[in-house]
Formats: C-alpha cells, structure tokens, sequence
C-alpha cells in the first residue's frame, strides 16, 4: 500500500479530514456505490457532515449549508467542536438560522478532504485513488446530498443556503428538486462558471499540475505539489479581494526589514512587498490544510457549474425553480460580479430582489460580512 | 560555451532578438558600461531600436515610442520591416505621430529579448547572463535611452509616449528629465505600480520560477520553462482584457469538438471551453516568441514602477513635471483603473484632463482601439 501522506494520517479520526476535526465532531454517512455524472463510478461513498439542532417528527425543518472551495463542514461552533465557524455569526441558537428551530446539516463536498470520499481516500486496496478519482460536478455533489437527506429521513428542505461554489451547489439543489426544496440562498454566485471565472480556474488548476510533484495526481506518499497548491491559491485569492481593499492595506509597503529593491540580479532574490508576503501567508495557510488533488476535483466542478446544462439552458432550468429564493452579491465582487446574481433574478419565477452586502473585500465579503445577510435571510427564507 | 537556444540562434541578426526582425531593420548603439538602480552592473550593454523619419538640424523634433512589457520596437511598418506595427494606425507619414514631420525612435528596454541587451544576451565569456543578469527598474531603462537618445543628438524629446509598462517609462522619462521632456503621453498607466499589480506579476513570476526548467534562470542550453510562461501569460492575459468580452466571445462554449464533460476521471484529461483554448493559444504564442528570463526582468522592473522612490512619493515628483501631458485610460480597464490616471493628472502640474478610451475590451484596448488616441495625442502634444 503506499504511504500515505502525514497530514491525511494525523487525521485518523476520520478519514480523509484534512480539516482535523475533533473526534466526533464529523458523522459519516455511508451513501453505498455512485455513478458520477460525466461517467466515473466509486464502489463506495461515504459523506462526512456536521449537524446542529435536532429533526422534527415531520422531518421538515431542515436546512442544508453548501461550503465553498475550500470550505469545510464547520459552519459554526457546536458542542462537539466549540471553535469557531466560518460563518459563525449565522448559525446557531438565537442566530439567523436559529439552531434551537431548525435541523442544520452541512455535508463535506465528494470530492474534497474535509471527510467526505475524495481523492486522497483509499480505494479498496488501500490505495489513494489519485488521478483515478472520478471526475466531480456540482450536480454529483447535490445527488449524494439528496441520498443523505434521504437517509436522515428529511422530508422536506426547508433551506438550502450557501455562497460562491456554496451558492452553485445551493441553487442545483434548487433545480434538480423543485418541490423538495422549499427556499435558496445563493450568495456570490451565478447560474453557470463563466468564461472568466473558467479561466481563473484554469490558471489554478495549471498552477498544480505543472507542478512535477503533482505527478499527474499520484503524488501520495511523495513530495506534495505545495508550490503549485501555493500558486493556485495566490490567483483565488487576488480574485477574492478586491483592488481598493489591498491597495489601502498594502499600497507599495515593504515587508519589514525586506528590500524589494535589494537584489543585485535576477537570480538573488529580492525583499517582498506586503502584498507578496500576504499572499504567501495565504498560500501557505491553504497548502497547510488542503489536498492539492481536492482542490482539481473542487476546482473542476465549480468549472462544470451550469444549471442549464442538460435542461433546454439556463432560463429553462431556473424557471422549474419553486423555492423562495434569498439572492445577495457583494457590491466589489469582481469574480461574481453582482450582475451574475441579477440574471437569476430575473430567470426564477416571481419578484426576487438581489440583496446587496456592502464591503470593500470583494467576493469574499459573503464570509467576512456575513452578519449583513441574516436579517433579510430569516425574513426572505422564512427562517 | 553553453550552447544558445534555438530562437535564439535563429536570429543571428542582432543578438538576443526573439523577434526575428528583417536584417537591417533594428538599429544597435552600444551604451558602454551601465551600473543599474539596485547595485548590479553589466561591462556592456547595447540598445537595439527603430527609427523613422529624420532627426532635424535643432535636433529637437524627436518622439519616443515606448513598448509595454511583452512589446517590442516595431511600433509601425517601415520601408526596413513593412510588416505592420503594433501601434500601426498612430505612426507614419500623415498619421498622428507623422513621420515626415518627426524623428521617431522606439528602443528595446534593457533586460528584454528584442535586441537590447539582456538575460539572453552573452557576458564576456560568450554565456548567457541568466541569472547573473542585473535587477533591471524602469528607471534603468530611461537611463540607458537618455544616453541613446545624447549619442544620436536629440535635445529636446518633442513627446515620449507609451501604455502600460510603456507608460510606465513614459512617466519616468518626464520626471526624470523635466526639462528636456516636452511633452508626455501615458496611457493605461498609473504613477506606481499598486497593491494588486505586484500581486498579479508576483503569481506571473513564480509560475516561470516554479517550472523546474526555469532552473533558477539559468536553463539556455536545455529545456526553456515553457510551461511556466505560458501560465505567466494566461494569468497576465485574463487581467488585459474584461469580463464581459470574455463572456460574449466564449462563454461556457466548448472548443470544436472537444468535451468539458468528457473525462471519467481527474487523470484523464478533458476537452477544453472555447476560452481555455483561447488562452492556451495565447500562452503559446508568447511562448514562441519570448524569453522567460526577460519575461522575469521585465515584470520585475514593472513591479518596481514607482515614481515617487526616492523622490518624496509620488506627489513631489510629478510637481516636477514640465511636459505637457497627454493622460487617456480605458474605460474598462480592470488592471490599471481609470482613476490610477486621474491621479497623475491631479498631481502633475496644470489641469489635465483624462481621455478615455472607449473599448469592451480592457487594458489591451490600448493597443486595439488605438486609432482613438490619434487626434487627441496629436492636439494634446502638438504633434
């Protein structure tokens, strides 16, 4: 069998957790074979999610919370993991989604590393399944969620909430269920990847395979494609923020004691500016807690995002929709750009306005100004 | 010797021209010894540049042409290179900058790979400077052409213009000589380089130094780090242009036959969207045409762009400005912002207006939309 890598083994609570989350603080749901949609097949999937709050006996009270790329199951603090969530100010008792009504379940995406299958779980002989990893849509993520659901005996989703690749997997899930979903949100994010958005992703996605570690996906138990993984981050990351923000912040700034201006050749080596050095911190941060093939996987499907596909397009598609619909964009996001939200507007049947959250971030002001969407997202989803 | 690479070769013209220009067409001066900004120093370094028309008696009918970060000096055809230019429409006889009226000189910046000196060029031993070669700043490039423009008996510089990084030395012509520049114009172009511009060039300049065939700069002999400048472009590319031309042009199209959804599995490889391929063919036809390690100085000197350095920031030196100023920006520039030249215009002397460029295009509509610089420039710098 080969090794496997030493942040996946420090995780043995449970498998494929690159997130290290207290023992207990995941569940598993076994979800059993899966044919993935554009043709790959896994003997076995399991699904690692978070709860909070309890299912009622019509088992109608549930409201799913879609992660983003590099998100995780941890979407707020919870008896069984008190750190934390990334959208903290939202979830919990008393809270928007208010946790003492409603059946919270946040499922860590197929195809990541935050416990559900991905490409750094074994197959059944014990190995990494690597670049045999099927390739991954948001639809195949959504029809292993409906399973879990399923299983957890909901009935009826109450909610499905999420932004950026949340917003995508929360707005398929609105399509390809209609009458199961009873009300969206979808945050920072459009019917379908655009072609910019396409080629961002491309950038990252070159950004790790060209590294030689990548070893076309089966670098398990070798040197991990960390400067790749470090790049594709930087790219995201610059397209996340927004100009203004990092101009007021960085500007020309030196990093410390460091000297942009102190290599004598090309090959020296200079001092960085702040900028750089903030992006570095960012990449690092990433390739510390991310599996490089979960970021290909994660990557293509956001890629793949496209309501319409399969389904006469996108107004067609959005026009089945029958769950109220909560919209918000962020005023500076230039990677989803608001626009993009207006145009599913206008598709869904009836007057849906697009909320707007006021940050200078950029696209990441769906997480860092989270508290501006929960009034409006209790009233609009009836929460 | 390390053996030269073939493009490299190829040329046997004027050393270190990845442009192949006809035998003839570019003119070479020997600048002597230069010590550069930052401390490096070169024994020799040579300018290659075209010209067009006749310096006169006074000597004071000269314009400067200067090309952006991947450009060269044929700004327009001429009876040495008939092939057109890449500013075509604003140069020649009875065209805005006319050319039976004006002295036009367009030098190769210091460090490139058109003629001028640079990584690609041999030391005195006969090997390629590498990574030996000097950190090169846009202020090192307006030094080496104030000597070119003295050795050809320029007095006064009637207009310098350029866009981007061309723009960039533009600017810094004006402030460095204030008394010898009449008139300035700058296009797409801000006073420094921002927080989000480094950014940018820091993720273009690790995708060429992660390629392990970049070898630290050192590679001419062996395999040239394809990969990394092609992901260098793709990035670089993405910023030059807008997104909703990219969404017109490409949307989630796929590329002729080619399917998106046709990979079973991560490792198999899938056909492209029409705009991967899009940037794929401009990823290799920079690939063809330049050398990494000038690609590497370059973005460097770009990212060192500052006008205020050393000069009591940005205001005090463009105080010093004498030139009359020609400032344009297009409108949907999302790499230098409009307002980056509405800065310029409030801190250089006089009052300055901002015309734009109306394009769908972004940055390069610079380049594309050029003929709408024309009667403006000509008015503006009294051409």
């Amino acid at each position: 069998m080969t090794e496997v890598p030493e942040l996946l083994a420090a995780s043995a609570a449970v498998e494929n957790d690159f997130g290290q989350r207290p023992a207990g603080a995941l569940k598993i749901y076994d979800a059993g074979p899966f044919s993935f949609e554009t043709g790959g097949h896994l003997p076995q999937v399991r699904l690692a999610y978070e709860t909070w709050g309890e299912l009622n006996q019509a088992g109608d009270n549930a409201v799913l919370v879609a992660h983003a790329l590099t998100g995780d199951t941890h979407v707020a603090s919870s008896p069984a993991d008190p750190s934390p969530g990334w959208w903290e100010p939202l979830l919990g008792p008393g809270r928007p989604i208010d946790t003492s009504r409603w059946f919270v379940i946040a499922p860590a995406m197929v195809g990541g590393c935050y416990g559900s299958t991905g490409p750094a779980s074994a197959d059944p002989q014990g190995i990494p399944w690597g670049s045999r990893f099927p390739f991954v849509t948001i639809r195949d993520s959504v029809q292993l969620e409906k399973r879990l659901l399923d299983h957890l005996g909901v009935t009826r989703l109450h909610a499905v909430v999420g932004g950026s690749m949340g917003g995508a997997r929360a707005l398929e899930w609105a399509v390809s269920w209609p009458e199961f979903v009873r009300g969206a949100g979808i945050f920072a994010c459009g019917a379908a990847s655009t072609a910019e958005q396409i080629a961002f992703l491309q950038a990252q996605l070159l950004a790790i395979r060209n590294d030689p570690h990548y070893a076309g996906g089966d670098y398990y138990g070798g040197p991990r494609p960390e400067a790749g993984l470090g790049l594709a981050r930087r790219i995201a990351h610059i397209t996340y923020r927004a100009e203004p923000e990092l101009q007021q912040r960085f500007g020309r700034e030196r990093q410390g004691a460091e000297d942009p201006f102190g290599a004598l050749s090309l090959g020296a080596g200079r001092g960085r500016y702040q900028v750089e050095s903030y992006l570095d911190h960012q990449a690092g941060k990433l390739v510390g807690r991310f599996d490089p093939n979960a970021y290909v996987a994660l990557a293509e499907a956001l890629a793949s995002h496209d309501v319409g596909r399969g389904r006469g397009g996108v107004g067609p598609a959005l026009g089945r929709v029958r769950a109220r619909m909560f919209l918000a964009a962020v005023d500076t996001d230039r990677l989803y750009f608001p626009e993009q939200s207006q145009q599913i507007a206008e598709w869904v049947p009836g007057d849906v306005p697009v909320h707007m959250i006021t940050s200078p971030i950029g696209h990441d002001g769906f997480l860092t100004s989270a508290e501006q969407l929960g009034d409006r997202m209790r009233a609009e989803l009836c929460l």
